[in-house]
């Protein structure tokens, strides 16, 4: 079934310890939508400047991108700077111009306002419910939010919780949002909020899926070498709602498969710079690592004594 | 099959952000010996005071744990003291008083000198050493150790990484004895160091365990209460060990259930103070968390395209 997405489309200039990287394509819905087009049919609600390079929407539509919503404003695109620190353990963002995303309002081509699943990439929540506004009855929304707007627009951000089928947040947002540190609570406090589903991202360890009272683990693919983690988490919830739209199915097992592949996706994505090791990734690959993530993490299940 | 081990038992006195206990029972030999014995009968080399309760050793006795290389020395007993920052976060030493654990020398009995699978708790590297210079050709011999002896032993624990067959440590250690920041990196570079398994303990997020080019991940079973972490990494390698010794067995598959059991039992360790919840934990409550270890980390394995 055909995914939804919202969200920014934006350059990055990206500082490595080893390496920078300029005007890379980068933005939340860029990184989903080239994810989740590996799993289901994809339509991109976003908005970019006159600079923005016929050559990546030509890449998007040829891998089933639908780019009806994509919307071409007076001006330049989105660009974000930032620099890593060794081990990659931090990043300090350097710039963010938000050119034509300031004033992106997120207006859905009509064919868009029955699409089945929707994912909410990280916007100002109040964007997020004006697209929820446009929808008719989707079957399942899910939406990923960050640490600016627990601070700045936490009534917004809860009025999303409560309306959306899943939120995808990580481990310091989820204590933040929740004033829990621990990550049990936190994830049940986030799920009082409303989502029928709240998956805590781990980042180099993996995953935690909260559904109802079932509780799931997924751990990140382990890599030898990172090269740039910038949009893993987004690249994540392409995979994890790709799989979720493909399948059609809520069930904690096929969310637990989801996110299994959203782990798998997003370790992809680390292994070059922005979105480009998610351009070449064939679908044997991802099988292959799906199966390697198995194998990392199935022991047997027989009794102990 | 009968392991021993050889480390400290000890007296702490812990505080956390909720409470401060006094001479509660520890040393990593006590914690991983009241593990291991739900597996496999156990020998214990250790060295306590005078004022070490006779209570406590029938405790141990009564669960298979065989006294007879517990040295009882003129003195007190080992003495440490520690206070745990919020959310258990850090944790700082207050006091260390070896007492008697100043003078041990771990002199193995006789009849202790051909058993096959033995475990060399964190103490010096050089008493690791001599231990296993009495030893008869162990069939497996496992190790903890601590950056303390990274920092003033390093040529000994070299010595002891070339001549065990598991090395087991955390994050924070495999980093610094490798000099190796990213995990995959670091966990080889100790296994190229000799040992033919090497687990990395990742805490509350699980361990990684190398096995040649073999690489499987168990996740920590989660709490949503942690009462004190004391012990939590030794009843792990009790869980690991005594697994591994019952089944007699170092296959992959093994290894991989075995530190889940680690994982399991780590869990146990942390609900009460001191090891109290491994003396009241049943068989039965061990199984049913290991069952439920395996729901929350097991996923379909079926074809994603």
């Amino acid at each position: 079934m055909t995914v939804l997405v919202v969200g920014s489309v934006a350059f990055d200039t990206i500082e490595t310890p080893a390496e920078r990287r300029e005007l890379v394509l980068g933005g939340a819905a860029n990184y989903f939508s080239l994810t989740a087009a590996f799993f289901t049919p994809v339509q991109l609600v976003a908005v970019v400047g006159q600079d923005f390079p016929q050559q990546h929407l030509t890449v998007m539509q040829d891998k089933g991108i639908c780019l009806d919503g994509l919307q071409k404003a007076d001006g330049k695109t989105f660009h974000w700077s930032g620099r890593y620190g060794d081990n990659f353990n931090e990043r300090d963002t350097l710039a963010t111009d938000l050119n034509v995303f300031a004033d992106f309002k997120p207006t859905l081509p009509e064919a868009y306002r029955q699409t089945p699943y929707v994912f909410l990439a990280n916007i100002q929540p109040q964007l997020q419910l004006d697209v929820l506004d446009q929808m008719k009855d989707p079957q399942f929304v899910a939406a990923d939010t960050m640490n600016l707007w627990i601070d700045t627009a936490l009534d917004s951000l809860r009025k999303v919780a409560s309306r959306v089928d899943a939120l995808l947040l990580n481990e310091g947002e989820a204590r933040q949002l929740s004033g829990e540190y621990n990550l049990l609570k936190a994830g049940r406090a986030v799920l009082s909020m409303g989502p029928k589903v709240v998956v805590v991202k781990l980042g180099e360890y993996g995953a935690l899926i909260f559904s109802g009272t079932d509780l799931r683990f997924v751990p990140a693919f382990p890599l030898d070498q990172v090269t740039d983690p910038t949009g893993a988490g987004d690249t994540f919830g392409g995979g994890f709602v790709g799989h979720i739209a493909k399948h059609q199915d809520l069930s904690a097992s096929t969310l637990h498969k989801a996110a299994a592949v959203g782990s798998v996706m997003g370790a992809f994505c680390c292994e070059d710079f922005g979105p480009e090791r998610l351009l070449t990734v064939t679908e044997q690959e991802i099988e292959q690592r799906f199966q390697a993530l198995c194998q990392l993490g199935a022991f047997d299940t027989k009794t102990l004594f």
